[in-house]
């Protein structure tokens, strides 16, 4: 996209996500990075699931997150992703959740992961992820 | 609806709500009956966020499910929802969560919930929601 | 115990496990009754894990929950089970979550299990897991 | 205490904590960081339960997670936790979850929490909660 959002997807806040100080509790922001990135792949033609099923693995190995404004029960979010390569071994997603009606931001931060083959080690990024980066990514 | 459904939900699996098995972990399907019931009672015309604003709360007292089959992240279910008065302060949400694909059935179940007012105190059934209540089942 | 319950566990509400009426969110209640499995089990001789890894296990078939008294953010809980054999190849745990303070009930229930094999098919009860269960409710 | 840590407590990894992949869902370290926060601030003298009562909230503003290795469900962990002032009107409370058996790291990190009063305003750090802090640092 222009803005260099590679995906954006809408978001309900559940009452299950919320906590008694009427807002989402923090550790929900980690759930829904999770739903960007599970759609921002989809989008670029390879969905998370098939990629397991390939034998790579995207365990997340560092996350930051930045606390900006509140999201009550029912309130409708949008969940805006970027992805890119991070030296040889490794991914980022950067992460911006805003309220859909005025853009008012919620949460934003990155996620880190590294990519693993199914024995569970490092492994360099193969060219269909590759692949599927610079679709996600233009 | 015909089949006696008054709201269908899609929903996707999220990995945050797999468990070591697999498949979905147990209390995920509760937060999916919410899920249901949010979006039922929008489509009736009363989103729950704006009930409770009325002063009108409605606490689970009883929950029964049924666990019937298998759900893998990414998999795409429907979430069924039938709602209707349950005596003169209570109201129950019939349930059902099937995949959406095959129909293959994953949850079934209901909810059973108290009218609350602004108090706490159980109250009768407000000719409002009343009317909700036959618009979602018509 | 002379009282009938196996097993009795501590457990402290987290602040994630509220909601935002203040009490906590009703599927916690199903996360609650795991704790309560777990140190059952684990206090009759066989942790759960070493369950699985005999090759048994004990997914969930069916639950039931009754709400019947709210519980804040810290406040003090005890989870209360109860285990026995429904059938030739399924497992009951009766439940129920008081205060400790006051034994005031927070919620009460049941859940019913399956019991598979490593191939995931129904299995009789093992003879260790029938000792167990002797032991858990004697 | 001698080596910097304020608090430490034990915590067992629930079923419901974990995900497909056979380790504790990313999201869940955040959740197990309140634990860590909550009984830092009890052994200091005051539940952080009571600190709201007085009227003063610790909504999240930042935070940041390395994960450094794997948890299993039943896993016995260790949440350790530091906290100190950050700036005036904020806290930092340093967190690491390690194995308890052989002190195997699985997740470290840190939280910034704005001190607000209950209009929600940002309020200097309260002379009670400053000696609370030396207290837990000590």
């Amino acid at each position: 996209m222009a803005d260099g959002w590679a995906h954006r997807v809408p978001l309900r806040v559940r009452y299950s996500e919320t906590d008694q100080l009427g807002t989402f509790y923090n550790s929900r922001a980690l759930e829904w990075f999770e739903v960007g990135r599970t759609e921002t792949l989809r989008a670029a033609g390879i969905p998370y699931a098939a990629m397991e099923r390939r034998g790579i693995f995207l365990p997340l190995v560092e996350a930051r997150l930045f606390y900006q404004g509140r999201a009550r029960y029912d309130d409708l979010l949008e969940v805006q992703t970027r992805v890119a390569l991070d030296g040889k071994a490794s991914l980022r997603f950067d992460m911006e959740i805003v309220h859909q009606s005025d853009r008012a931001p919620v949460t934003s931060g990155y996620t880190v992961h590294a990519i693993l083959n199914a024995d569970g080690r490092p492994t360099r990024c193969p060219d269909w992820l590759r692949q599927v980066l610079l679709t996600a990514s233009s």
